[in-house]
């Protein structure tokens, strides 16, 4: 790691001559390995720009020339060369450095990324900023997936950039994989510009973009000369590079899929090291994916939609067995929304899976398209609350406000493997409205979960348990740490819980029950308390002029770190000792 | 009218002899003009279209073929044919007939529509319907127009279109114009396309569809044969089709951005019937129009942008006046938002205008791209509230609610034209948070309203008038109807009138003093009351263990029709009356 070792900022980089730059390459590959090796992380996409983001950094003026990198999960040897080399290891650590690009980690993290098809829109402003303050020297760059650039957002980029007339440059980094492999048709137009078999005209130059390539995006000797030669070309400019993703280790290049995030594995051979096979309760991923199959098979139909997510959602069980009723229509949330909609409208019975905080991208659809004319689309909204180490980018807090609020719309939340099951046997059966049935990332609390269906009752909570002064009221998979707590307290007669199941309809006659019978109220939930569950707890109180004392657990009003799903939890208190002092104040202020 | 007298459905259509067509063209353009003429409505799109309509409902088997009409504004000429014709002159009005696509409304009216870009995502769907059901000769239409396909929806929908092997023929309705003159790289491509100076491959082959045009959208000559040649073909085709907005109506081809939607005018001239000129107050859009202008000559970071919509917002004053710093980013809210993120990342100082229901496009971009960051864009969000006989797709009812819920956002509503000149300026002097500034689409109170500016405090909200009992805590333009209703009161020496001004930040002090001082809190908004904010002032009071009597008022969890909005006002129990009679309920129960 001799030219490694040396390099604090690009400046040091710079310093080297273009032969040493292979080198270089090779030590930062190794680096990034080492390290996603033990520490885990993305690294796939990483790998596959080790070449590029050094010859940015040595070609452009970085950070006074601007660099967005699309999505973020690639930008690992950015981070590396540009002065968190020491730190990296803390990487998706509470406290550590972000697994995305920051602005306020690093002045050459020129915007923030996460969520994909922002870079186009955001670097745009930024040249056009400059244009305007006559700052005409900078340069701007984004580098892109061919994934992420077939999104709606990144056309609508395109489409103003073309005729912005500033300097940008859009680096097509073109692996032929997001998370999943891409799909559609911009992805089958590249495959022929790739095989020489496109036409003239290429589809990026029908947008007015100054377009070169395809070029091999590891080959230095390439990359180099032309990213020199486009600093000079005035104009919205498109750069055609192909890369591999997780370039430079076997197991990575062989598969991509897995490879993105792998976890731990071995740093030589790659391989995956194994986790301890114990009977666990599965994933509600999984039991999504085993569920879905397990209908379809029974009702025809049955489709499934996912927007470029088919592994993380396990959809892809449903697309292995049948090709030809699950679909991966890319990163395309807006369009997989109205494409449920209008499946729906026709008769199918589409469960459109989107992970929570990626829904924002279609709430416009969610309403317009599917509330408004109550069509009963079956949303599934994966990673639901807190996803842990992906942090505020991913964190999955704000769907119960921003559904709730919507007419027609039934949202449910499963406290465990068998209430995920149920209610989507129930949504298949024909409901007079759209759903949203919303879990959490990661393993549920059942491990014989593969019981027969039980139709389920819209609108109807679930008592877990009697009490007499405290009821608590909890939605979806995070009453199980509350019923924990509840069972180890001294004074547990005195405590209810009810899992409430259902947002929206509220149980009414439930709460009234609860209000009538209870003197305090705790509500309990995986997302924010700005008008979340707790907030339709309060507004239910207020219609009915009851008194009870209520309290809110929840998240506040700010954007939660990264961290695991336990440390996250204790610092929005919602954790287990943080419930358990809670009620125990509320008992000991009676 | 001897043609279209004897049509009550496509099928007394088809009995027509091809050469009958272009006379009840004539019969349906003249029928649209008087109706609208008197009735008022959208004119130009449906003028522009009439030729194409005729041609889709005599070539094709609707409502077995399905047939969606993007945005919905060009629909008229198909609802007069499609059995709405003794009906069509209560459109928009409360109880009549939509002024869009309804599928409550009609079978023929495949899929609702209002906002833009969503019908070939909707059409896929329903054409991957047919395919799964095997009813192979179903044929599935949308016409989009050049405006709309250049949104990223509409992008994300041709991509997977393009692969997936259905019958669905998209039409482009190129008329180079959509509410304002189309803007883009698309748009300039399709010029060339037009000129006949685009190269040989088309974009659209590109996306794998089998392009046809560009041809005469009103010569049914081309037109029929056209249509019956692509039935036959299978597979995603594309139809170009060249077409005149307001077609047929002389002062409306002349003037297509007045003419979209004119108002009352002469049916023979097409003179707008002018509106009394008395001393009135402004609109809220031309404050904001008139003073970013005034802001934007002071200060030169500000920036305006607006997505496809400078008529309406009336940005259009700074783009004639500063065209290098007002910027029309066509259809593309996603883009917009982020663009203006870039903007402010680099310290420029962008005011984003985008009317409520359309920021629902963009929440992502809010949440991720805008407040995370904590990036200062300032929003400026047009037809907030109740809009009137645009109906359920246009209401701005939602966004109080999915706000709220965002860290980091400061929202807005100004009571009158003051406040919104006083909020710009206090604004663009640099806030530590993105701003999100509310106001209604009409007329303001203040007809002398053109003040020197005065600095606002953020999260200050107006003590209006002291009382004793009932504290009314209004949020915006609607407290001028609780003013008027106060002031009438025999008993108003005991009611209070507080203007909030902030939904947040909340004016924490001023609620502690209202909440020692008032028994009964009334809270109005005209926006949904889940999550909105009165939801607000019941989490507050809630948090600080108030036991005040609280009422809430706003809309109900129901989406509102269209109709005037005195008359959904009224309907929302939001309009003097209600208001009062809630206010004397109150007083008689104490």
């Amino acid at each position: 790691m001799s030219l490694l070792s040396n390099i604090d900022s690009p400046k040091d980089l710079r310093k080297l001559s273009p032969s040493e730059l292979p080198e270089l390459a090779q030590e930062l590959r190794e680096f990034i390995i080492d390290i996603v090796a033990t520490k885990e992380g993305h690294l796939g996409a990483s790998l596959g720009v080790v070449e590029l983001t050094i010859a940015i950094h040595y070609i452009f003026d970085t950070p006074i020339d601007k660099l967005i990198w699309d999505v973020g999960h690639q930008a690992y040897g950015h981070k590396i060369l540009t002065g968190r080399k020491e730190i990296f290891e803390t990487n998706r650590q509470l406290g550590g450095i972000s697994g995305f690009p920051k602005r306020s980690e690093s002045i050459y993290d020129a915007f923030g990324t996460g969520h994909s098809s922002t870079s186009i829109s955001a670097l745009l402003g930024m040249a056009m900023a400059s244009k305007l303050k006559k700052e005409d020297s900078i340069q701007h760059i984004a580098v892109i997936g061919d994934a992420s650039i077939a999104s709606g957002m990144a056309f609508e980029g395109l489409n103003h950039a073309g005729v912005a007339d500033t300097n940008l440059l859009i680096i097509l980094n073109d692996n032929a994989i997001g998370i999943d492999p891409s799909v559609g048709a911009l992805k089958k137009y590249l495959t022929n510009v790739k095989k020489g078999t496109a036409k003239d005209e290429n589809i990026f130059e029908c947008l007015n973009f100054d377009y070169t390539g395809p070029i091999d995006g590891h080959d230095l000797n390439v990359l180099l000369p032309e990213l020199k030669r486009l600093k000079n070309v005035k104009g919205p400019k498109l750069l055609h590079i192909i890369t591999t993703k997780g370039k430079g280790l076997k197991k990575a290049e062989e598969n991509q899929v897995i490879y993105h995030a792998p976890g731990k594995f071995d740093r030589l051979t790659g391989e995956i090291h194994k986790k301890k096979l114990s009977k666990q309760p599965p994933k509600y991923q999984d039991v999504f994916g085993h569920t879905i199959v397990e209908l379809a098979k029974q009702n025809d139909r049955i489709v499934g939609i996912t927007p470029a997510m088919p592994s993380g959602s396990s959809l892809k069980f449903m697309m292995d067995q049948m090709p030809d009723r699950a679909f991966d229509v890319g990163i395309a949330e807006q369009h997989a929304v109205t494409l449920a909609a209008g499946m729906a409208a026709e008769g199918l019975i589409p469960f459109c899976n989107i992970y929570s905080t990626f829904l924002q991208r279609a709430y416009d659809q969610v309403i317009h398209d599917v509330a408004l004319q109550n069509i009963p689309v079956i949303f599934c909204l994966d990673r639901a609350g807190i996803v842990g180490q992906d942090g505020p980018t991913h964190h999955g807090l704000f769907d119960i406000a921003y559904l709730r609020c919507i007419p027609n719309l039934i949202i449910f939340a499963p406290m465990n493997e068998e209430e995920l099951r149920n209610v989507m046997y129930t949504a298949q059966l024909g409901l007079p409205h759209p759903i949203a049935i919303r879990y959490p990332r990661g393993s549920g609390v059942l491990t014989n979960w593969q019981l027969p269906f039980k139709k389920m009752s819209i609108g109807i909570a679930q008592e877990l348990k009697k009490g007499t002064k405290i009821a608590v009221l909890s939605i979806g998979h995070i009453g199980n740490i509350a019923s924990e707590v509840i069972a180890g307290l001294p004074e547990k007669e005195s405590i209810g819980h009810y899992n409430m199941r259902f947002i929206k309809p509220l149980d009414q006659k439930m709460l009234t029950y609860i209000f009538n019978n209870y003197q305090h109220i705790v509500t309990l939930e995986d997302g924010c308390k700005i008008g979340g569950f707790g907030s339709a707890i309060l507004e239910f109180a207020n219609i009915r002029a009851y008194t009870n004392k209520i309290s809110v657990l929840g998240i506040s009003d700010n954007f939660l770190e990264q961290g695991t799903t336990t440390e996250l939890q204790r610092i929005a208190k919602i954790d287990a000792i943080s419930i358990k002092n809670h009620i125990n104040t509320l008992l000991n202020a009676k």
